[in-house]
């Protein structure tokens, strides 16, 4: 017989299913399930694609009969509501389970915990928290979205060493190298939407959609990101490459008939942070990655609208007459945007840093 | 007794007896020995101060009979002349060593082998290149210097994300933190010289000191950096916080006779590459740090001077209009000063870059 595991040991399997179903399962969360009893796992799942079961449903009917008496670790708080599918809280009642242990809460304030009170009220023994931290990691967008109705938004900059972006011409092609461009389209993949401006669509007729990720070969049943385009004159070529795929294209922007004929879906203009709220609560798109110019990265900066930057940096200089990127104009030190490092790897030959914003005072 | 250790093992020894004497050595290259017998250390010792032993000799006191037979792990080869010492070749022959494991191989062309030759003349038994790489990394300036006649020269750059050192109006206090400033006392304390602008030394009358070294209480002993200022309108003021170690200041500009009466060292106005060479031939400084602002970071940039590039990157953004960390203007990608990078760390809330120059074509 194995080394009896921990509870925390179980649940990094659990948060290891969910981990195989992130790119597939949008909007709703990746979420992970195994069974344990006799200290050996009996049933194991994840959430599927929209409109399939969630994660505890196939851990449950691959355990079948053993379930009875054994030990479900969860990496979000089962639900307690009847919508695609029934309460998995009830179904883990049902299946005569003895006992639960949950990563996450429910982040929506109005059902948190209901979860739990059918689970107790049925006399299963609940435990709460374990390994909450790696479980968020993996929603953090669902996690914030609907605690707050506003999207988790990583902003992606590629940068030189010295803060460039492009040549003063717009020359910008191989500031980073191919790892890191493939590293990239993991945010993406794991994105509800790609937010760009005008600009760059039409300096780089860019798709901005997922064509290759790590260790993944096939693509099918990968959820592609929406790609929302800010184009407040109208400016999209109809010829763009990124209208291959109109259906999964949004546009913000006066109303253009030839757009909504192809199936772009259009919306008003509004400001970012209204935006954002609009994405996330009629659209439900709870991930979002901004890749913009520097224009609509700086504003996006400056709104205090970013919640993790993504900063390639190239071991390379680029010179002052190149473009910076970032475009603000401050005075003293006191008005810096200040960051706090929370991942530094290098990617290839390049640097991948990993901020969130800071509240320490200088 | 314990297991039989290998030759890398055992040389790993030496190696750390030479990292515990790396700031005490100069001009000297630091150096680890160990003698072994039966599978057990029976004499250590490293490179003394200047004028003193070299760590042959304090390794085979310390083993005294027990060198007969035994094993000598050296982290350079060991040396065949009369110098301020008797040759250690010579003793490790007398000691009635019966086997030498070599790191490094001496430097210089016109002496290298001449070692290992009296060792093999006498029947000893020799390994050379064993954990080569680590060992040579603790006397990069040394090795290169002794080979080509100019230092292994580090470039400091603190900047932002954004590529800037300071505001515009020359605030720039705070960029990088604690730890980062600590980690710049590291690279000075290795270092023969410390080279700056005079501009760096009017603006922030630094002395470029070391002050403090992390796991090092006393810093008696400690080899001081020379402090190397580029003045070449001789605008140093004589109330400068640098000069109050004059005798350990050099400066290079037109002669002045008060800083002759301070016991400055001065050096007639040449070219970067010239100075460097100056710096390494007549004055042993085989390790240069150059903290300075960007007009002559640039230039050494510029240049090719630069063997390492040490980047501390603050997760803040300073603007546009704060100072670039890089002058030069490039107007094609393929101008770019291109890095490789060979070390990624945080250091405190700042990242730590180290970057060889790139012969990689784009």
């Amino acid at each position: 017989m194995s080394e009896i595991k921990s509870d925390q040991d179980w649940m990094q399997f659990a948060i290891a299913e969910a981990a195989a179903a992130i790119y597939r399962t949008r909007p709703n969360p990746a979420v992970g399930c195994v069974i344990v009893k006799n200290n050996q796992i009996v049933g194991r799942g994840a959430t599927a694609p929209v409109g399939g079961p969630h994660a505890e449903v196939f851990a449950l009917q691959q355990a079948g009969e053993q379930a009875r008496g054994a030990t479900a670790y969860v990496t979000l708080e089962p639900c307690a509501h009847y919508g695609r599918t029934p309460p998995c809280a009830k179904g883990l009642v049902e299946a005569g389970i003895a006992r639960v242990v949950i990563a996450c809460s429910d982040p929506n304030p109005l059902v948190a915990g209901k979860g739990v009170q059918i689970l107790k009220d049925a006399g299963i023994d609940v435990l709460q928290g374990v390994c909450e931290i790696p479980a968020a990691a993996q929603n953090k967008g669902f996690l914030k979205a609907i605690a707050t109705g506003a999207p988790y938004v990583r902003l992606k900059i590629a940068s030189s060493l010295d803060g460039r972006t492009a040549m003063a011409s717009g020359e910008s092609k191989w500031i980073t190298g191919s790892e890191a461009r493939l590293d990239v389209q993991h945010w993406r993949a794991i994105s509800g939407a790609v937010i760009t401006g005008i600009e760059t669509v039409l300096a780089d007729d860019c798709q901005l959609n997922v064509r290759q990720l790590k260790n993944i070969e096939n693509l099918n049943g990968i959820v592609q990101p929406k790609r929302v385009i800010l184009d407040r004159q109208g400016r999209l070529p109809l010829s763009a490459k990124i209208l291959a795929h109109a259906e999964t294209v949004m546009v913000m922007g006066p109303f253009r008939q030839e757009l909504a004929d192809l199936g772009v879906t259009q919306l008003d203009v509004q400001p970012l942070k209204i935006l954002l709220q609009t994405l996330s609560q009629q659209y439900q798109i709870y991930d979002v990655l901004v890749e913009a110019g520097v224009t609509l990265s700086t504003a996006f900066l400056q709104g205090n609208l970013v919640d993790e930057l993504i900063s390639y940096i190239a071991p390379s200089f680029l010179g002052r007459s190149a473009r910076a990127m970032f475009n603000a104009e401050f005075d003293r030190m006191a008005e810096q945007l200040r960051f706090k490092l929370i991942d530094v790897a290098q990617v290839g030959s390049d640097v991948r840093l990993r901020l969130i914003p800071s509240q320490e005072t200088l």
